[in-house]
């Protein structure tokens, strides 16, 4: 027997079934149905399976998962104006209220009552249809591929860090983290115009993948230098930028000692953006040179408007390549399979198809 | 015998004395000469004073205290246009090098070789005449006293903060901390129209003084509060604004969990500024809400292009008043009698006259 | 017999009727029904009267006028959170669509669709009860009464004008036109910070007007600089700020000699915004000098996020005082009768009481 | 007999002369000697050549021309520190007093008491030897060769108005004018990351040189919209972006239906920078629709803190091809040939060897 909407769904901690689920029907206007066709699996989806929970969101009942996804228009409702069946898409999974003060005053990621795919108790993406208002789905050129689309959700967030930190032609941008969206923060911030990007992790295996992908111009291996006070790290200062400091930092690890480090590296009136999501409190921040430099950070919570539209416009133009970062595929019978390997960390990004 | 150019010395720790200094003579034709009248005492003066240094700074030779002074212009360069003799100034302490990176870009209060009045190797103000370029002397309207010009220093750094912050109309500001800084803080986001002006201090009798002030609309002592967890403070944003969050924190105690608690009052994409210096590393830093929030936090370093007249035009409008916050004052030779009392804490802001 | 929803109907040029309308039901649950109180005649109101039209607005059928308003709210949809019956609001006219990417990127007064009260072929408020969304009404504090309420509307324009000027303490403002616009852009620029304020104008009457009002700190009457050429009119210049430039001009009377004379009084970096609508096509631009200052000048359309809210806080906290500006008052019969005043010139502002 | 520093002079309309100058020596210790070897031709040149002004610049006396130029460090001051005998630089024409206000705030191309290379009564850069200090030299990289270093000055205006214009990934640009000021403002918008980049000329050789450097992704040629009312342009707006609008101008004629022209084809809320000067007064401007759009239009002048270095850093990345735009070189014997070859509107850029 077909299944209808066949949907990943994930029971309970360690517990992921295929099963079906009715078929959504239009009914807001705005809105169209979207047979998903490719959906990366993000590291938070994995943190539901193993712990059950991510962050202060808590599953508590049998949820869909999956929220990096592109698929094809298959209905429209009256109202829609941009999209007409056929259309390939790339699809925002987090649909705010019109009628918050964030969403009209343009940063409606910040939207507490945000329906966010894949957060409790939203369900995800990973199903044969899907619904979204039209401006919420952004249109794939012919020559980008779906599973290209699928990676717009991550890029974006690499796109809202660069736009917060107004990285522009000229920037020395040190990104701390070599996993996925440290890569992507970094080659948005080359595509925004850095001319000197430093990628800084632990392991040597992603830094060499940063260097081979050419988002990274420079590489710094930090797993020695734990222990070590700040300012003792000369060979991270060298390794940046030589007798420079740099303009932009962006953290992708959330880690104290990146932190610290991403901190110490900036120049006077230095930029910093904090991607990465670490411990609720830091037991170590570096105040005082931020007072001395009088340097700028700021909070980045996923991406907001114009970020998915700008995402797609940096795979289309070439600016980022998006697709070497896919090591592993499967069918969408494989799903559970799917998460095991990423669960295990052998992947970098795994894209899971929409069923047939 | 009068003394040609009597000065206010630190020898050493808890060493002052007043002794000759040669008069200082004018080899830059933009230069002045100002006979100096009036000198507040700061609390890196009392550092100084009882600890020989004062962060990275470290007393090694004798050195003329005092960087808060206001005075009378005795005689002018060859190349100034906008002083004549007779002027009243107040007197910007650092001046940064014209050839700095850092001055060419509109941010002098950055420039690494800054020579700062009163920081050493550099003598202050403290003696009866002092040489300053003329564009970093403000000329006093003839209804602001010398006095009120000795307080342009610490207002000014109320008036770089508030800009930092981009304080305006209707904003909702919390400032921690309650002594001198944080009143002229206060006063200064007050005058650039922050409609609400919570401060939160530990000494009710400075909360009281700044009530009395006019300069908060609300304050809170948050002394009962150490040991609680930072969402237990209920009352701390209870009184703050009822049930709306700040729009803007500047932190003027350095304290940790001052620091922590100001960032928890924040609305989304609230603004923070740090001023107050405390410990260089802080052990508790409440990142995850900075991400949540979009927060933007800047470190603030003294004050820059323009705020020294800002702070004289505030003091000129009426929209901040500042002789109220001097508790005592003083004769030249009693400077160090001065020095004991605000070492005491007994001041908010001694004043001490110019030699005679 | 009462009319349920008597509504003051424009028919055609130079014919106003009164007549009744059905009283309008809540179908959108974030709708309010508000019963209107105060109604004040805009200028553009008349242009309909006269002309039929305004800009490329042109009436074709009946139109109910009236579009700065504010009343009472008498019944609440079910999704409204922050209004209930019996709350006095200001009434904002035009109603963006939530689906627009203007509404989306914070910018909701560029939403082609609009629909603005009295704006052909949208119904105005001169009506006994008219809806609205909860987040278009603005809360009236008890001591705001709601005559200044209906004056929310033009003080609006000033707010956001001044906004995008990005005015603050210290700036020199200098404002041509002394109409109820010009008179309110300078009082909310004096209240967001600005020292000096310049009104220009070529009717005494209006000018002494502004002077006694409180907003203007200077006048000048241009009536005689017709004909000379801008670098002649030295007396503007000096009446303006003696020997310095004005840091910032809004223009409010789209006449292309007062543009001309506003970039000449600016100082390097100046900003200019452009409120009035006068011709199309200006005959006269000094391009050069906007070059060679390097000027800003921006565009200013009605009023957007946030801008209502001010301008409520604004009169809430005495630093806008809009009451002076009535001069004439009508009961809700007599709106034809108040149609010929305002048209003859007689009123600087006139206000229309709600149907009893 | 070897001249000691042969210069270029203007000594009056239409007769220029090579005569010897006096080697300049070193005073101020901030300054380099430079051995000028590459100078470029720039309309203003030629302008004073033909009409003995430029603007209010009038020549009164002989004056060597030439200001885009670079050369080798031959001599440092004691007080240099970033530059060494040997060094290849990029020279800044235009140096202000470091007193000055414009200066101190970060806007130094303001300064009215800016001495300009070849802006009368300054002498210009076509001779053997040159002054400068330090930091308006600008570094050669290795691989960037002395006549790239030559057409930074021309870059660098490219650079100043892309700024001002915030032109950044996934705009759409259209430009104004194809000759060297055009080409290099859209190279540069290219860089900073336009997507769309549509040049906008009369003369189809220049379009098509434009379309072959790679700087325009599309082209139009207006010779025929002369006459049409700006409304009825259908085809620029259709060659422009298709059914969109620029989200940026920056127009580079000064001819005033270009301006008008760029202002129509902006999107809501575009930017717009003047670069072209024309007419001091345009006779038309529609400034109807910078209201109804909100648009931002800003003047340019030459360029400020950063740019230079910016431009030398667009060459030495690759990231925008200026030798491409050589079309003439000259000896320093043939300078007088070279003027009247730019003269006769032959060359997009002439390049003059220094004197051997």
């Amino acid at each position: 027997m077909t299944l209808l909407n066949p949907s990943v769904v994930l029971n309970k901690i360690d517990e992921i079934v295929i099963e079906d689920r009715p078929v959504p029907k239009i009914e807001d206007p705005h809105y169209v149905k979207i047979a998903i066709k490719k959906t990366g699996i993000c590291g938070s989806d994995v943190h539901y399976y193993v712990h059950g929970c991510c962050g202060s969101f808590v599953v508590t009942a049998p949820m869909v998962l999956g929220h990096e996804s592109a698929g094809e228009v298959v209905e429209v409702g009256s109202a829609v104006k941009t999209l007409k069946v056929g259309d390939r898409v790339a699809c925002e999974p987090g649909i705010p209220s019109r009628y918050s003060a964030e969403y009209k005053s343009g940063n409606y990621n910040l939207d507490p009552d945000m329906a966010f795919a894949a957060t409790p108790p939203y369900d995800g993406t990973l199903c044969r249809y899907y619904l979204l208002p039209e401006d919420y789905c952004v249109k794939l050129p012919d020559h980008v591929t779906l599973e290209e689309g699928a990676l717009v959700e991550p890029l974006s967030v690499g796109v809202h860090s660069c736009r917060l930190a107004d990285v522009k032609f000229g920037d020395k941008l040190v990104v701390f983290g070599a996993g996925p969206v440290g890569l992507l923060v970094a080659a948005v911030g080359k595509a925004f115009g850095a001319t000197d990007v430093l990628i800084v992790d632990i392991v040597e295996d992603k830094l060499q993948f940063a260097k081979k992908l050419g988002v990274a111009t420079h590489i710094y291996n930090s797993s020695g230098d734990r222990g070590k006070s700040l300012t003792e790290t000369k060979e991270l200062h060298k390794a940046a930028f030589g007798d420079q400091l740099a303009t932009v930092a962006i953290e992708a690890t959330g880690n104290e000692y990146c932190i610290a480090s991403a901190l110490h590296l900036l120049a006077p009136k230095g930029r910093y953006v904090q991607v990465g999501m670490g411990k609720e409190n830091l037991g170590l921040f570096p105040m005082g040179i931020v007072g001395e430099k009088e340097l700028t950070i700021k909070g980045c919570f996923r991406y907001s408007v114009g970020d998915y539209e700008t995402a797609v416009g940096l795979i289309a133009s070439g600016k980022v390549q998006v697709k070497e970062l896919v090591t592993h595929r499967f069918k969408f019978e494989q799903a559970i399979e799917a998460y095991e390997v990423v669960k295990s960390g052998k992947a970098i990004k795994a894209i899971i198809d929409g069923p047939e």
